[in-house]
């Protein structure tokens, strides 16, 4: 039972994955076809060697630079601004952005000592200054950290002569107020819109 | 980005994963270390070559006869009967039974046309009859066809003068009765124990 048991193992390195999971992951390897595992090594193997960031926007990619960056369709005059590769995909499978992205690989924090130097931030004040950016979208989760990054974007960004919006924070959609926390029903109210 | 969709999309083949979760996945495989990515296609591997069942009991191993069956510690007159391996693992995670298996890979289940010769079975009255087996304890799942299975079973093996017992069904450790299902609180009822 070694194998099964190192399989288990190594799949609860996984985030959120525990015993349980693993296990039943393991017994999916185990009674998956040949052409089903052969094509997830595959893939597993092409992630590592091919993704690396693009070198305009910072968002992974296989070509560089990315199949965002170098669509024709999307307008370059909007950029949003994000932390995260994976909160560009959350937005991306939105559809509605048809803009640019930037990639900050991270946010502003002075607890755990990162500064503007340890994000993509020169590289986001570069790109609005030289392609004509118009409009900057701050596209963070509603901390106290997202919050403070969007301040500071906006300040310096706002001095450039370019419009600075925030996406809108307030009850989710399918959401109902009683059920609402009070920070996101504070938010909520902040943020209302008028009729 | 076509690698890390490709990877997301093989990882949603596992049990009960989605795109969320097979998103996270793909993200913590590009971070994760080379030697921990080594390792886990190393133990994928493995699992699919060197794993096969045991030819006395039935259950998983990379040696045959596997190590619960050689295991002299054993007690090799009391026969616990499982329906998989997962089962069986559950049970030995348990640590109380000390004696062995037998892992029929299926239970009874005439609506699916799964009869006797569909599972393990003529090799498990086969087993009782030259092992010297004393005792059978029956752990299937408490579902009408782990049931219909365990009296099928049941009979069969009394006849040979062999003692047959089921795991008990009633209300799990930690539970309440407050919200414990009626047909639980029903089994638990019917499987009072005299003090």
């Amino acid at each position: 039972m070694r194998p099964l048991e190192d399989l288990i193992e190594v799949l609860k390195r996984f985030p959120g994955v525990g015993e349980k999971t693993a296990t039943r992951y393991a017994f999916y390897v185990m009674h998956a076809g040949d052409a089903d595992i052969q094509q997830l090594i595959r893939a597993i193997k092409s992630v590592k060697e091919k993704l690396r960031l693009c070198s305009r926007c910072f968002h992974l990619t296989d070509v560089d630079p990315c199949q965002i960056c170098t669509d024709k369709r999307r307008d370059p005059t909007r950029l949003c601004v994000v932390e995260t590769p994976m909160d560009l995909l959350a937005i991306e499978k939105a559809g509605q952005f048809r803009g640019l992205y930037h990639v900050l690989h991270g946010v502003l924090s002075p607890l755990d000592g990162i500064g503007p130097g340890d994000i993509r931030f020169s590289e986001l004040l570069d790109r609005v200054r030289d392609e004509g950016v118009r409009e900057v979208i701050l596209a963070f989760n509603p901390t106290v950290e997202g919050e403070s990054t969007s301040s500071f974007i906006a300040e310096r960004i706002k001095s450039m002569d370019v419009s600075v919006s925030r996406i809108a924070y307030g009850i989710p959609v399918g959401g109902s107020l009683e059920y609402s926390d009070p920070l996101t029903l504070s938010r909520a109210l902040d943020n209302r819109k008028p009729m």
